[in-house]
């Protein structure tokens, strides 16, 4: 197995950590964030500058690879990583967010999800069994359980219904489980009740995963609901496994998760927020095709050291944006993205010099985030 | 004045050429062929991958950067090279053409094109004096003389009319150039008139310009007159100066243009086909969203070194391309740009080599020509 995670450091004021993954396809550093590549490409960016913006790990949507081209395709075409020329490490969801996300396409039942594709309405039954098998066929580094992602809001009853299906499933996951050199998280349910989630993540850890999740979060739950969950659970995770947030956030969120110990993050927001323009700096959110940018010859960012930064003008940035050009896209997402890898460096050197609270203290005034 | 042409080379079977021309910005080795930047980007690749694919030059449209944004900002933020990064040799067109397209939305007076903006619908006047001070003010390498594009069909005494507005607005254009680094070529009309055409030449060329283009060309005609005029037009035009012919055109467009004795081409052929997935290759034209390709794990072709042959798989280019990727359009874009830019590699090649008009002949059987 050639999954390996290293806790090199605990912060003395906060839960967090500064960490290292070992992967068959290289190393992580942690806190990190991963990029979003749903369908086998992170949207608009080449995998050289997924690197130069600093991605060390990013992550693919089974659902999407399932329903299009599909696993056997990829496995058959060498594996994700050959597929999509990305040669670094890769993490696959279970495809489990993205069914529950289909809403009224879906249909859960003890046995698996049955749901109705988005592309072709095809029918399709996703059992814990055959997310397994899906992901070992993508090849991914780091798998997920299949979970039943639990809505917001929940009763306590329909919470307990489901963290028990997801603990079914997660075991189901495990047993499935064939190939070596692919680690396999625990995903931990119990929606904004702690007493559940705690009853989860006893059900999950004691199956032994080689690091767990906190899922069912950001899904439409108050931020400080999001904020106590990370707060309070975080920290009964096995310190020794990494611990990942799913689908968590804004920068604010992240540098909240990393002070309650978590070690890994993944959203869309950089890459999505950047397809429409709008761009993260420390001094503020620009929306590019605001009239002020019009003639301003400052890049986005004077502190960025990215490609858009370094080359391009906020004027040539909204010219792009507002002409409909493809080149709007590239530019923006490597600097959203830069922005967020970014981010991850300044905790991680923060946690080595142990200013990790000074460091989310000053980040919280910041307007940007 | 910093242009200069060397005509370094005469074919002794054809009327092709080998030459380089001097800019402020750069050498073109030519034949050349430019691609198109409408919008102040060549649409989804950025500088160094049109560097890359091999690019000397490349065109922009006064017409769209006139309209949006406008010439007076890009002049204040530095210039066009500056606004899109690009600081290799650049030619505009004078926006003739554009408006031309524009049929119903212009209208043609002695003085000028009056038009509606495709964007806006505004009310504007493109005159010879403005089309130059547009152009001055994005500060190309090359600036092209406002003609009147004669339609096809047109009758003898229409194309007169037209040749005749283009020769005063020559003239005028001439009369309204201030800046001594920016070299100004004239064009030739005449429709599908020889005579006409030679006349047209005449009046141009008494101008004395840095360079002449035959304009009016690829707007419809049979392709066989299109030859036949760059066939007899082409070797009337000064031996020391370059030729342009605008708008052309296919691989094998190319190859009979420049056995006339063309220098320089420009076409939207690769960039606007890429983004449609077509995609051109020596054995035949791809079109990457065919079934065929599925499970395809060759490069588009085995012989090209862009960085999209070198990474990517026909299945991968295929799945993106049905998947709606943005990734679709830059890798498609590279491969067709690399595919223009390496068969003018090899076309001068060629000539140094005197084996010219044996790879045109080669050439003529290939199908994805």
């Amino acid at each position: 197995m050639n999954f390996k995670f290293d806790l090199l450091k605990k912060d003395r004021e906060s839960q967090a950590r500064l960490g290292m993954i070992q992967t068959a396809h290289g190393v992580i550093k942690t806190p990190v964030f991963m990029p979003v590549g749903t369908q086998g490409t992170v949207k608009s960016l080449l995998p050289e500058q997924l690197q130069n913006c600093g991605a060390s790990v990013i992550l693919a949507n089974t659902y999407h690879l399932y329903l299009r081209p599909g696993q056997d395709l990829i496995k058959k075409l060498g594996g994700l990583h050959n597929f999509m020329n990305w040669q670094g490490p890769l993490l696959t969801d279970s495809g489990g967010f993205q069914v529950f996300s289909l809403g009224a396409l879906r249909k859960i039942t003890a046995e698996g999800v049955i749901f109705n594709s988005h592309i072709d309405g095809s029918r399709h039954l996703l059992t814990p069994q055959k997310a397994i098998a899906i992901q070992e066929a993508l090849g991914s580094d780091i798998m997920m359980c299949l979970d039943d992602c639990t809505p917001y809001p929940a009763t306590f009853s329909e919470t307990q219904k489901s963290l028990d299906l997801t603990a079914k499933w997660s075991k189901l996951c495990k047993q499935a489980k064939t190939v070596n050199d692919q680690a396999l998280f625990g995903i931990v349910q119990g929606g904004t009740y702690l007493d559940l989630r705690r009853e989860s993540l006893e059900k999950t850890v004691a199956l032994d995963f080689a690091g767990y999740a906190l899922g069912g979060v950001s899904v439409g739950e108050p931020k400080e609901i999001m904020y106590d969950i990370a707060d309070q659970i975080t920290p009964l995770l096995p310190p020794e496994k990494p611990r990942y947030l799913m689908g968590v956030g804004t920068p604010e969120d992240i540098i909240h998760g990393v002070s309650c110990g978590i070690d890994m993050f993944d959203c869309v927001m950089p890459t999505r927020c950047a397809r429409h323009g709008l761009l993260f700096t420390n001094k503020e959110k620009i929306v590019i095709r605001n009239a002020r940018f019009r003639e301003d010859n400052a890049p986005l960012d004077e502190t960025c050291d990215c490609y858009t930064c370094k080359n391009y003008s906020r004027a040539y940035l909204r010219h792009l944006y507002i002409a409909g050009e493809i080149l709007a896209m590239v530019l923006n997402t490597i600097h959203n993205v830069r922005y967020y890898l970014r981010l991850m460096e300044e905790i991680r050197a923060a946690l080595r010099e142990d200013k990790f609270t000074e460091f989310k203290n000053n980040s919280i005034k910041l307007k940007g985030r």
